[in-house]
This record gives structure tokens, C-alpha cells and sequence, in this order.
């Protein structure tokens, strides 16, 4: 039986109306040269405009937005690579409210500066030898803080979801109906709200994930959840979760469509292009949407990529520029 | 005594009115870490997404749309280092009509291709052998193409203006007057038309140039078009025009501001800055308003930078990331 919808309706109009003024509509942007090379349009929502660099600032805002006063007050704890975690540090600096993030040492050096400059505290730990819940559950504990999950609570999944509605809205304005709309996946809130936001035609949502972090393709085509053999091993920090959320789930077993990888040297190859072609700026994580856009076999309809973040250490951005620009 | 406006406010919203559809409204966009940096709050007007990578798409439409028909189907021809081409390359394939562009042969090789993607004809000359009026004079003969000014033509200020309408617009919105507004200069099409599109206090936009390459500054110091004395040797390709246009320079002495210099690092440190903390990919004659806006002492109150293409070759925008970022 299929579990009800963690987010109605009403609750995602409601997250739309509580991002004006934090958060930026950001653009829908396209290029000749990019639908040359996908032999079909292809639209780019470009997240990476946003406040902090990435989408997470819509489901955190709307998740702290949410939140009891009494609990906000006594500050909130994020575990992220670090997108979600900037998106809570932004979130918190509005409120005025005190931000912890639990970091892996290894996070892109960017995201841990970009967390510092919303305020936020910084503390790490070792991906492979630490048990990061317990340090989590040990610091919220500590502080009373509360956790910010970064996928698998409605009020997240409702916040990401307003990335669909301007789609809709965009997509309604330059009078076209996107055949597909490809979404980058790490847990799966991004999508979800997406699909939610959207609730178009079956499988017109599907999600893209690195080669070897495939756990959302893998469970949508096992009919339940299964987790990726290992934690690391590839470049796209920002979405190599170990497993679909259980709210999630559900909401992508229902509406997508078969889940897409691509290659880590396909990611900086969408990132290439679109630094040449839209001028903006991709992590790889954030690339992979594009990069199944333009290299997987579609349709011949419209196509619009989630371009999700664009917070990538100098050194890697330039990587992709020296092998693919 | 002061020669009439070359461009009537019916005339800018005309402008105004034709980008529908063709052009993009760009991003104003903002970073506390910019702001710690300028001491002041720094809005960034993204014009490095609008659709050819630059605002030259802005004048280049109005400019095509404005010229009788029966000229219009001869065909056009720009002389340009890129922006301008690709400007004029964009408004004549959306006319269905051919287009040349006149580059010189050392034009950064993005810009040449964006021109031959949006089915431009580019032919080049050498800029220290060759006469370049001569050239085009040629080429304009021969095929009856209509040349279209960069600058020194009133519907190409007045596209260009339509920055300027939508700066306003964005500012009201984000609820606040901008003190100052930073405009890259070359032969000051843009800061004409934003200046005659704000019309706001005197002073108000300030002109920005490369060291050495600063002819609207002295020009407007001596209150008289001046030269520059050399024609290369900085890296901001885009805006190293020799000389202030007829059309645009009494617009400017009327409103602007002293005009203001960067050097050529310090356009490619805004570069970096940009990178990460706006994620949009600007060229150096794109930054130099950034760079002013960071690195000028300026008032308190807040800043707006034209940040005016992105068509940068991208080993020169890895030495940007190497230096600075």
C-alpha cells in the first residue's frame, strides 16, 4: 500500500509564499549550443543562483521557518557535506538563531567557509572512522539543539518543492510542457518535491545519481529501498547519501521514472559546458542532471535539468575547464 | 552647450518592450562576503547570463528591430571583439537575416565561436596591420550590409538603457536606492543608457575603466573627448575602445560621476570573487565594476555593479582561480 503523501498541497503553496524575500526565483536559462548537443531543448533551472549556491536554503528555511519558537530559539544542529548545512547557517543568521554543522573532514573547503560566513559553527569529523550519528546525537544532546534533517522531513521536502512550482511557472511562461524534468538525487528531497510540486505525468520527474551511488535507480527498480555498497569514491559530494529516505521513497516509487547515472567525467563535462555556454558555475553533484540531459537518449520534448548547486573548490572547477572546455 | 539626449524615455521604453521574449531580465545578486569586502552592501547585476553572455544582446535587438525591412534583408555586418558580434550574430538569426562580423584575429576564441553558433560569418583582420574601417567599408560595399554601430547609435543606447530600467525596477523591489552605480565602459553605450534610464541623482553611475585604457575618465576630467594611447595590452578585450563615442560622452558628462580605474588583476581577483561566491562566470571586462565596487573606496550607502559578459576563455579563467580564488 502506498503511504500518503508526506507534503499536501497546501503545504508547499504555503513553503512558496514563505520564501519571498529569502530565497531567489532563480532562472530558467538555455543555450543553442547546449540543445545541439542533446538533439532536443533543454532547460536549465539554475539553483546554483541561489542565496547560499544550492537549493538546500529553500528546505532549510522552510524547516526552521516551521519550527516551534521555543526550540528555534536554543539553536539547530545540520550533518552535511555541506550545501544542507549552509542552507541552515542562512536560515539560522535570518532567525538570529545559534547553527551547528557536523561536517565530514574531507567536505569541499568552500562549503566549510561558506557555512562560517552565514555564522555558522563548524565541526567535523572522520567519515570513515566516526560514527556520525552518535556525534550528532552527543551535540545535540549537549546544547539542546535540534537536528535540521536534510532530506527525510516534510517540511524540507515541502521547502525543495518550490524549485517545482517556479518551474511550472517558468515553464507556463516560455509556453512549453517539459517532457522530462531530471533531477539531481542524494536522499531524494529535491525530487520529491519536485514531483510533488509538479504532479504531472508518470515518469516525467527522474532522478540522476553518480555512477556507483545509484541507490535511488536501484530502488526504484527494486520496488524498495537499497543502499550503495560504499560511503565515497566519487566527486559528487553533495549527493552521495547511502540510502533513499523513507518519506522520500515513496513519493518517487509513485510519480518517476527510471532512475539515470552518469560518470564522474560526464559531470565536469556539463560543468565545462555550462561555463561556456550559460556562465554559470556547477559542482558536480549539481552537474549531473545536465550531464544526463545532454548525454543519455531522451525524447525530442523539451527537457529542463535541475543545475541543484554550484559550490566547487577552485581546483576542481578548473580541472573540468583543463579536460572539457 | 549640451547637445539634445540622443535618447527620449519614449524611446527606452519602446527598447524596454521589444527585450520581451528575446532577451533575459538578469539576476541582481548579492554575497555578505562582498559586502565585508566592500564595506558597504554590493548588488551584482548579472548581465554575463543575459542570452549571448553579455548586454551587448540588449542594443544589438533594438538596433535590428528599429532598421527598415528592406535594409534588414540586405543583411548586417558588426565590428567587434566579440560581445557586440554576438549581440548582433543573436538579433539577426532571430530575424532570420545573415550576418558578418569583423573581428580582430587575437579576439578570445569563445567569442568567435558564439558568433559562428548563432550563424554569424566571422572574418578577421589584424588589428596593428590592418585598417579596420577600411575593411569594414569593404565589406559592407560588396554586400550591401548594414553596419551596426557598438555604441554611437541611439537605438543601440537605448537598448543598452533597458539595463537601467530593470536595475530600477529590481532596486524598488529589493526596497533600496542605489548610491552608486558601477558601469564597465568601452565606448560607453552602457553607461549612457543607464545613466539617461536612472536619471537619478548626479553622480550616481560612475563609469569604470582598465588602467591605461582610460579615456572616458580623462575625458570626462578634461570635459573633452579624449584618446587613448594605446589600442592593446590588457586583458579586458571587451571594453578597450579608443576613444569616448560622440553620442554617448555628453550624455555621461551631463550625469556621471569621476570615472574610476582597475587594474587588469584586480578584474581577475573580482573574477574569483564572483566564482565563489556568486557562482557566475564574468570576463574581465565583465569585472571591472566588481572591482571597483570591492576595491574603490566608495560611500556606505549601497552599490549597484554591471557585471557585463562572461565570454572568457577558460585557461584565462583558471588563472583567475589559480591567482586568486
Amino acid at each position: 500500500m502506498t503511504p500518503p503523501d508526506p507534503v499536501t498541497p497546501a503545504a508547499l503553496r504555503a513553503a512558496a509564499r514563505r520564501m519571498a524575500g529569502v530565497v531567489r526565483r532563480t532562472p530558467l536559462l538555455a543555450s543553442p549550443a547546449l540543445d545541439r548537443i542533446a538533439g532536443r531543448p533543454v532547460w536549465v533551472k539554475a539553483e546554483c543562483l541561489q542565496v547560499t549556491g544550492s537549493f538546500k536554503a529553500r528546505g532549510a528555511w522552510n524547516a526552521l521557518a516551521c519550527l516551534p519558537a521555543a526550540l528555534r530559539a536554543r539553536g539547530v544542529l545540520a550533518v552535511s557535506s555541506g550545501n544542507h548545512g549552509q542552507g541552515v547557517a542562512h536560515a539560522a543568521a535570518r532567525l538570529g538563531v545559534p547553527c551547528t554543522v557536523l561536517m565530514p573532514a574531507d567536505a569541499p573547503a568552500v562549503k566549510a567557509q561558506g557555512v562560517r560566513a552565514w555564522g555558522g559553527q563548524v565541526v567535523t569529523f572522520d567519515r570513515q572512522a566516526e560514527d556520525r550519528d552518535a556525534r550528532a546525537a552527543a551535540l545535540a544532546a549537549e546544547a539542546g539543539l535540534t537536528l535540521i534533517r536534510p532530506f527525510d522531513d516534510p517540511a524540507v521536502i515541502a521547502g525543495q518543492g518550490t524549485v517545482g512550482i517556479e518551474i511550472a511557472a517558468q515553464t507556463r511562461a516560455a509556453r512549453f510542457a517539459p517532457a522530462e524534468v531530471l533531477v539531481c538525487c542524494g536522499g531524494g528531497g529535491l525530487a520529491a518535491g519536485i514531483a510533488l510540486a509538479l504532479d504531472g505525468a508518470a515518469g516525467q520527474v527522474r532522478t540522476v545519481e553518480p555512477a556507483g551511488f545509484d541507490d535511488m535507480a536501484r530502488s526504484l527498480a527494486a520496488g524498495r529501498r537499497v543502499a550503495n555498497p560504499s560511503a565515497t569514491g566519487s566527486i559528487c559530494d553533495a549527493i552521495l547519501t547511502p540510502m533513499p529516505g523513507a518519506l522520500t521513497f515513496p513519493v518517487l516509487a509513485a510519480r518517476a521514472g527510471p532512475g539515470l547515472t552518469v560518470s564522474d567525467d560526464e559531470a565536469l563535462q556539463a560543468m565545462a559546458l555550462a561555463f561556456t555556454h550559460l556562465r554559470i558555475v556547477l559542482e558536480p553533484g549539481g552537474a549531473v542532471a545536465l550531464a544526463a540531459a545532454l548525454f543519455r537518449p531522451g525524447g525530442t520534448g523539451p527537457v529542463v535539468a535541475v543545475a541543484s548547486g554550484g559550490n566547487v573548490d577552485p581546483a576542481l572547477f578548473a580541472e573540468a575547464l583543463r579536460r572539457h572546455a
